[in-house]
């Protein structure tokens, strides 16, 4: 039958999309990862961390069209085609500095390059994703090339003009139960708001991410504290009249049903500073004179800060560490930011978190999540932290370890440590919102086929790895962003 | 076959403890991993580096019960029942800052809720091992949960007042050839010097550990160096006094059997100071005034002076390095230390080895084993290293990482460049000494099975591959903590 | 059939060289493998960047015998050898210190010394490569070990007298297309001269390497500037003076033929100095008073001056970080360099090449190929960067990583990043001339059966396997050093 299915491919038209894909072609762990997946793939979509428009929810307008909806938005497309040549302007990026060079704005035309070059993104997750997309959302049986662009263009264009692929139809079509987003901590919440009161089948909450606000080192401080103030609804003249407006803040969000606040941060080092220091920092930041080094002084100081309101209004913290953002500057001038150019770094976690975790770790109130870009981390410092402290869960594979390989590699180097429950279960952390069952299905499909080389090699029983596909696909994310206690709690 | 058995599984009573497991599923590999480990799990046990207590060997008592044997004392079982909000006390661990805390004292009440919580060690070394003692050692042929808890408990405990169940019984039942325990500078090796009377079929030594004599900013350094005075017989009051005691110490060791000593470090940073800076720090600290630099050049200095003295007698170093002891000040203040709050750190070995390598890492009379726990370094630093400088070895996969997995990537990573033979064996490392078995046989079945890919994939033949598990399983160690070398010697 | 030759080989004489080496042995991974390699095993060879001696080339004398070939020249050899204490004075390697010192100078001694150690190869891809060179290349059936240790040698040394063994006949045999050699700045290009005047049907070339010339703190420095100053044909009093001759070098190079150039160091940072300071700096060495610190930042404003002229001149520019070379100095001052003792160590490249990238990493012209010894690097920094920057590409597994394992996990933490098209193919680096089938042999079935685990795993078609197979063999090589580009403009 393999045989069969591959003749079919290479003879052309047809793409093969096997139901056993991504699982071990060794036959006794193939079955078992089948059944496995059997038991999971059906199951509502929890995301609790993602980047997905609310607005867009809210409104219900239709997509525009492929390019805009698939391609132009997306980092993953935009970096690896650029690496290969590819300018961002025929994929239809507008320039920030200068609008009057070219871009493309034939939808079609953009489709068309992206397709000429998909023969960059073979073994890649966002081949996974897109394929997903092309044949489970929009029902598209053709392998994507040059000379079919065009053909899968229109496909998908009449699709999206069909009520059927409204944001708010596809929401229901791709049983999401709940879904975060994430926002800045001035924003209005009103898309929130409305997308509550309506009747959606999902729960969408916002994700309350202030990190704007801690970057008193850049230009834009001044502008986003301003922002602060309006929303906060008063004058910030302090460092304790800004915690105030952050307590504020806090509650907001959770009265629109947040569970979860985000940090990003190049180093996560944690540490309190005395209070005449913080408020010197901050004086020095409200007169625009902050140094970079008063920015890591801030930040460490933040994040125990937000560790302990965390203890105090139960908003599960999550930790995303280790991106230095921007690094290609000439594309950040020309394009602004997430355009593919964010690099990571080394990252230290055992040292740099442990003021935070011997403050909080022990507190049954708290909940940490940490996600890192560093794997050598995994084993070494976050299995191990995680493994120990009640506190701290170790988020999903995250960014460019959003893969076959990444997910496998994840399981395999912390679960002899940590366990499983340890881990936050798995977010999609997206803003490709047609990329979330395909991102879900692809993670359950990994994590199935892990578990059958576990029960494959007499590690596990089937009725253990059953239950472990479960939590791993559904339960571990309810329990890690605290989603049924906060249900319970209204 | 398999569905036979996975059916028994799920039915209920019986649990899997199946002959294969650890093996690959590919029948290939499984059928030659089958073979190899055919010719390695007879062989006798050597155990050249461990925790056991030699008084409790000396005084071969029966063990209390289940809990105190095998759950309250091991740090691996109980941070991972901490990290899930199980408390310490629950699980009979004493207080160390309130005794009037109330700590459990029910030995069954503790086995019960380690019972209850034992899905939280599934694919964790801790349950393959656990799962060994009670099926091969205990003889018990239950999955161990809430509802079999009692009956485990009962079985155990009955076993455990027979005769067969006291320890030196166990030593030989075991087929253990050779232990090493690790015992302070200033032990008395009394138990030592009885066991070595017994004739037991074992040989037991102890191993020469003097970290915390090197500690010199610990509050506890001004007792550790007065009970080290009390046991060398004389006053120590200069550096050169210092040595004195610490070769006289090694050759009372040695006496004893000892073919080692161990030398545990954050850093593993060497470097030989000149007398007179290391003669003020050591005034220093006898004064109660070193500080924490002044420790990290002692302890430099130190592992040179170590080096010095095993190139001498002959006794074979070890260096752990990158645990950073302790993380969870809260852990450690209310239980002390080893109640799983340790966690590793990034670990440098190139640079920070250099001045001992190349002072003695050509010298033939000096051994030097090294761990550690950060992998990242296997490949890139520690197999390039073993694999040049005839003195070093490396040392068997270390703590967290003595799993199924974390002892397949030892292999993976470092044979292509040290080859095998630079590698030291395994050494289980471990105060549980019921899990001794279990953890060698754990040892042997995912080395027959590393050994087993190679010939399957033709890089070795067969032939080799059993020379090669019988090195692994059993050669290696003996040579690497030159055991037959003493042996003859005396 | 297996079975069969495991038989045969167990049996004694025969040793195993079997057709589906080094592939899974999952059949179905197995036999796409086979497939796969079936259409990569006959293309020419692409040797982009190596150490093979083009005088030994232009010269084209018999090699004098095995000795002297295999055992003698290779570091990875005399390593293994004296990490389990075999002396180099036993293998052959002259002391440059004390020439009265015995080394041994009996081929025959030292091949049996080699022979009867072969064992401590065991799953190293020295392994693999030495039994290609014996099967394939000077077809003897043996197994070697001390006892055939005598007969092999006779055969190699029979075969080596022989016209098609001579090394020219041998680039014919080996059907190698292009060969980089590596060569100083200050080379006189006469072989290289001559070799491109003969018809060989290999198109040999240099690659320019002016590490000797930026080591302005090392002794050395004043006599290699002498020299550079000799062949520029001029004074170099300035740094400007420098440069020019540097720029009419690399032209020189690239009028024998080269496309490259290449640049070692161990921390790869970047930052241009302003020229007041350069030439101060400049001037100091010239003065012989220039420091590490001096080299350091000299280095670094190099790294960016060699990215300028490439961007230039079109040469390609190779970066080859991490290496801290003659860690071992007794050995160094005994035996020279390159005998086995360099040793690698962390490397960040993220914020190092960040400055560098940010000037030419957009730009069309330039083209930078990076290579490391830090694993932990490739997932978390270099795919990220060579998955955005069009500039860059990532270099082969390199060195220690040259092995089954290393390249298979090379393409398993890279593709989902960077695709396979961000890679420069494979590149042997080897100074054993014999060893370049082997080396790309054994490249070729890693890569085909890690292409033929994506098609069974239903990742990637078979259709699309073929296509990569034959780039990640042939054509990233000829694209990533421009050899088809330069062929062209001539």
């Amino acid at each position: 039958m393999e045989s069969r299915i591959r003749s079919a491919v290479e003879a052309g038209g047809v793409t093969e999309f096997n139901e056993d894909r991504y699982f071990d072609p060794d036959p006794t762990t193939r079955n078992l990862a089948r059944e496995l997946y059997d038991g999971t793939r059906a199951l509502p979509i929890v995301s609790p961390h993602g980047h997905v428009d609310a607005a867009m929810l809210a409104c219900n307008e239709a997509f525009a069209d492929p390019a805009s909806l698939i391609v132009t938005p997306d980092h993953y497309i935009l970096r690896l085609l650029y690496s290969r040549g590819v300018s961002l302007e025929s994929l239809g990026v507008r320039r920030i500095d200068d609008e009057k060079v070219d871009v493309e704005s034939d939808s079609k035309k953009i489709w068309r390059t992206f397709a000429e070059h998909w023969q960059l993104f073979r073994a890649t997750p966002t081949r996974a994703w897109v394929e997903y997309e092309l044949h489970e959302v929009f029902g598209i049986d053709k392998s994507l090339n040059g000379e079919t662009a065009g053909d899968v263009y229109d496909a998908i264009a009449e699709r999206l003009q069909s009520p059927e692929f409204r944001p708010q139809a596809l929401l229901k079509r791709f049983n999401i139960e709940f879904l975060a987003t994430t926002d800045g901590a001035s924003d209005s919440l009103e898309s929130h708001a409305s997308l509550r009161t309506a009747d959606l089948g999902t729960r969408i909450v916002p994700t309350f991410r202030p990190d704007a606000l801690f970057a008193i080192a850049s230009g834009e401080w001044t502008e986003e504290l301003k922002r602060f103030a309006g929303v906060t609804g008063g004058e910030i003249k302090t460092h304790a009249d800004f915690i105030n407006g952050i307590k504020k803040r806090r509650a907001e969000f959770k009265a629109v049903g947040a569970t979860a606040t985000d940090h990003a941060v190049i180093t996560p080092h944690s540490e309190r500073l005395a209070d005449n220091d913080i408020e010197r920092i901050f004086a020095r930041a409200i007169e625009g004179k902050a140094n970079r080094h008063d920015q890591s002084r801030f930040e460490a100081h933040m994040l125990m800060e937000m560790a302990a309101q965390s203890a105090e209004d139960g908003l599960v913290m999550q930790l995303h560490a280790g991106a230095l953002r921007s690094h290609n500057e000439q594309v950040y001038k020309r394009y602004g930011p997430d355009r593919g150019g964010d690099i990571p770094v080394a990252t230290e976690f055992t040292r740099n978190l442990r003021q935070l975790l011997n403050a909080y770790g022990n507190d049954p109130r708290f909940r940490l999540i940490v996600f890192t870009l560093d794997e050598s981390a995994y084993g070494r410092e976050l299995a191990p932290l995680a493994g120990h402290y009640p506190a701290m869960l170790l988020g999903a594979p995250w960014w460019f370890h959003d893969s076959i390989e990444g997910m496998t590699r994840f399981r395999r180097e912390t679960t002899g440590t940590a366990g499983i429950e340890n881990t936050a279960g798995f977010t999609d952390d997206t803003r490709a919102f047609c990329s979330i069952p395909a991102r879900h299905d692809l993670s359950r499909r990994v994590d199935a086929n892990y578990l059958a080389g576990l029960v494959a090699r007499h590690i596990i029983s089937m009725a253990e790895a059953r239950d472990m596909a479960r939590l791993l696909a559904y339960d571990l994310a309810k329990r890690a962003y605290r989603i049924d206690e906060d249900t319970k709690s209204k």
